[in-house]
């Protein structure tokens, strides 16, 4: 069963109680349990993980590089700052999908900008914790495409 | 069984034949059928056009105003150039998807703004013919959660 | 008795359905309706078109050069983005009025900047409907103190 | 009677004189006449002042808050540099109308910024001394329209 | 005897008549004619076309991508505007010649960055209608050093 | 008993009555009643100005050159357009405070930009009327500093 | 007896050594100890933190979302770099004052711009340690404010 | 015995105690004293005006149109503000000098550039005191030009 | 028999050894003598230079101002960084051409502006070799079209 | 033996094996080997840090204040976005020099600024592992300069 | 009797013939002759040169180090280029004075910069030939203050 | 015994008179010479060339082609204007390195763009005369690497 990591950004351990409008009343830890369900009926296991330290994601990225055989990741904040989590996703080989729980492209300008999206092979952004559903979608596929090749 | 509209943009009607690395091997009337089937499946009518004219999108947004429940879009080069289009938006009260085959995010800097997004309420982006069918399941979601409300 | 053309731009075949805050209740046969009215009673022949594509617009310009005194222009959407209607209203040589409903100078940065204004003999925008009224005014003045010269 | 006041901005007071290709010839004191001929036949009492200094055009605009209906400014060069004016005009609840004599979408990049436009209900431009006469024209509309509200 | 497709934007249909210390007194078909002649002289068929509208242009690149084996481009407006005609000039594997009348780089700034320079083999600009025989000159050698290849 | 300047910009004679949200419901005249209360009470003597004309307010500091032990400034609109201002304040040796009713760096981007900063000591914005207060017990702290050195 | 958060940045830990024409010579914990007696003597409880990691920081204003009636951070270097600070104040409802030491607005044009700023309620800079005193007499008639509210 | 005006802006009256290092260390009535001289040796009767208002200056400007034969200008902080003085020199037919103290062109970046240079005939800084002898030089050179033709 | 001067700029004296994919594989002293051959078909003397020294080319140039009926430049990387080229071409009343052998419009971004352009009849590029050819036909059609006039 | 730190940001960990033809095939503990072999031999003792979080790099550079006399830092991608790390940097008295591995002036746009360079004495990039050899030569030198002084 | 160096830039060689509404009818051997005469009557000798080349220019400068009381240059179109004239600049300690014949401030923008303006003492520009006998007197004062001190 | 060129560009020839404190009290002869010293040490032979000229600085980088096998340029102020050296150095086919006597990364910001950078293997700044030395220690491992491939 290929094991995907989910990683989750700054503030997201808050979810559901932040300006709801914007990201929707889930918390984070049943978008976990939605995500490991929809994976499990795919035949995918579901590593979730979530900091709010530059760092710490930097390092979940470096340990999930020859464990793992796609990441899923909502950067948040770090998105629009952190050059080191792109240099950590460059290491990684397997498919890299970035979401985005709203729209950051109807946002402030300086959330239209992300260092992660050059290294991602999509991008969803702006359908809440549905998103998270469809990124699992889309990863399965990617990771099954891969396969064949 | 609610319609929804698939709009697809300038030069879409060749896709297959350019550059497949970016845009994929699948010809838009294979496209055009995937996306009818998995509509089909999970209740929903699509309408499917394309035009490389400006004007004749506009056209088609205008029609689509009361005559469809939700509208996906891949604008194309418009994506990046055509105020009109945005307009033509603004006035379609439905749900509204925006989908690029390829990573718009790591392309050349003037593919990177999109004037379409403001008004979309999601993107999805990067996954070729695939980001279709993610965006089918993602605007019946918008479709079933706007009419519980 | 002098003839002008009225030309409107995209969406504006749906006005008075959209956005009424900004653009106001007055559909677009109702303007043309009272602009004929006022232009008759001043002695001013109205030729009234409406196009969504930028082309056709420019098809108009060109019919117009020859066989009409003055022209009204409501680009819309083509204002900020269409150098090919500026380079057929290079070509016209009886005064120009450019037309926007509201006002764009309050609104997105990119609706700030006009192609059309460079071109124009004046400029009236934010006054709805009215604003058509005025510029009837203004190209009769226009055009007798031409005649005068 | 309602009062309306209309407010010159700095070197309108040598009107006629100044490069006549780009304002006219006609004297402000003429253009004072007609306003306040046009304004009488149609209902409306006019305040008509000017001044070079920018403090001075703020006093104006403070003193017309709660003695006029409505307010028409040629800010001359101060539309360009007065975040004071912008400041005093935000006071001012009445219907605001912008006047220029030029048009000054045509003319240097500096001049084709307004802090104005922002906070006026309206923009005529480009139509000289004929502009003040289309824009009482507007704003007896715009307190009329007010009125019946 | 190897056919090449030369094609004309927006407003060149009026030439001859537009500014012609800027474009030339020829007008399009004289144009034309000059450059079949040409042609002919040298073992080239020409099919030469003209549209105002972005989307037709669009059209024809695509119809001439099996059909030619070279294409003179003069964007007219759409140099600066069209993302939507550098995208179907990127479908046509053979050469592609930008022409321009005037010298646009001596012109308005906005004119002086062209979306189509990029995806064309060369630029021939400044030399009026002259420019075409320049063009026709040099794709003849595009076309005759693939052969040779 | 050292003496302070509290020196105000364009339009705050009007305070209490313009956009309460953004500036608070205290007249001007009740805010110098307060800062004199204050002042009093720690052993300063207040001068207190308001003019909206740049001129006059560059006077106001000549004046305090040599006259004042310290400058309270909220210099409004000018804040963000007067080099004149910013020069004047350059001749004053005495500690210079910053004040601003409003978080100007909350507020559109031209409110942003402030020429007085550079040579004031310190700035304090966003609460209000109560700004002056913490202003003045941060002057007072200031100009004994420099006393005791 | 209301509990308010004092949260410090990157490198303030090292205050009193490091450039002391820039920030003072007191020590941090100097600065805490001052601010805990002016606290007590109004009524007001101190938590008083400070870190070098921007995650860490993220950490302490969630925790005291609910834990708190009030925030004064001087986020130093973080200031000009964090996302992550801004969303995480985001959520926290509470009165927010930023503080800055030095006059952050007469230094590096990369210090003049904060992230912080637009979710503070108002910004204190250029009074050393003393900005702590004058930050704690505003976020108490800021609290005291809401209560009467 | 032709007139000229020479014409100080703001902040010049406090001259000879401002930043010596800067701007030297003549007052104003001593370089008033020192242009006369020099003035009427050479045949030119001098008047020699300051004001810290912008309207003022423009109201001195307007006044010399016909009563003077040359204007020398040091508009201090307006020439970097102020495009009222602009428009006002714009009247004035005879020839202009831009004079000040200091270097102009090695100082703030927002110093660098004058809204009065391009209606000057010629530039003249860094000089000190000095700089209005050589501009009483050169304009009577200027005036003496436009005689002979 | 009418003399031209092709000049050629830095790096140009070891064409054919560098980067052939964009310079092609011709040396200088080749392309000097199918453009003398070339030229002396239609009656063309040409003298033909080369230097790498920017102080050189302005000393080619002003010679060739009364001597030469045409100039051809290829300005090489002079084209980006020389004013001193541009001031000498403007002196120069005859026809003038730029050519490039590589197309510069579709290279890195400091290489798409040109100083001579604005000075040029027109521009060449992207041809090779064989745009110096096409440069003197053009030439030669600019020289004879001067001598009509 | 004096002793230097040597500091690595983040993803440096995973040396040799990401990227090889931009970082080159040494682990990070090779190069760590290496360094403290050339050390050694020239009297240095070296303290080797790496730390993917920016405030543990921050931590490390604050207890090498007293304790080293020379600081090598590889910031890699906090070089272009940290402003704590130069706000530590600044509070180290000794020499400083930053490295690179790569040549960071031949790549992306956000990697030719760097944060740490004004305030580092020297720069050493784009010679891989051997960077470090130089760059401990290179600090030996300052240090024995510092101590002659 | 001290020596000056007067330095002219690249096509001054030229002057009276280019561009004399710009520059004057003056040639530069005319204006060498009128400079000498000038300096002798005030007791200065003249040491006057003139290169295309930028190097002859570093040069000139470099040998003017010690064998000279002042500097006279005209960098003309290396004024904007030119970092090699600047460093060179940067090694004369005596004083410099930078004259433009033309008002370099009222012409294209990359005229409006000057790499030189920063280490002059004074600019003088806009009255062709006279401006050196302006410089000449501006010098003369310099080098006596000077001497002075 | 393999042959390296030393290059230095303009006003390094008066190295050691100016402004010491930026660029070291060493003639640039002393350099010279402990280039030569170290070189032979390893093995290298040097050769030493300095210029104020551009375009003889492109002669000596042309001349090195295929006698020298490792290049080290210090283009003082060319590395900030000359495309033309850029040019030249892209026909070096062997290890280039970048010296600056000083940190050029900590000075004005146009002396923080090298041309210079792209095309060099790395860059040695900072460390005065001594970079010289780390450069010959580096440019021998590239070549010695360059060998054993």
């Amino acid at each position: 069963m290929p094991k995907i990591l989910i990683l989750n950004g700054p503030n997201l351990n808050l979810l559901g109680t932040r300006e709801p409008e914007l990201y929707g009343n889930n918390t984070l830890s049943e978008i976990e349990q939605i995500c490991k369900n929809k994976a499990q009926s795919i035949g995918l296991e579901v590593k979730f993980q979530q900091s709010n330290s530059e760092g710490e994601l930097v390092d979940c990225i470096q340990l999930a590089v020859n464990t793992t055989k796609g990441l899923l990741i909502n950067p948040a904040a770090y998105t629009h700052t952190s050059v080191a989590i792109l240099d950590a996703l460059k290491q990684y080989q397997e498919p890299i999908i970035e979401i985005h729980l709203s729209n950051i492209y109807s946002r402030e300008p300086f959330r239209q900008h992300s260092y992660v999206s050059p290294v991602a092979n999509g991008v969803i952004c702006g359908f809440g914790a549905h998103g998270y559903l469809l990124a699992i979608d889309a990863i399965y596929r990617l990771i099954s495409d891969k396969k064949e090749v």
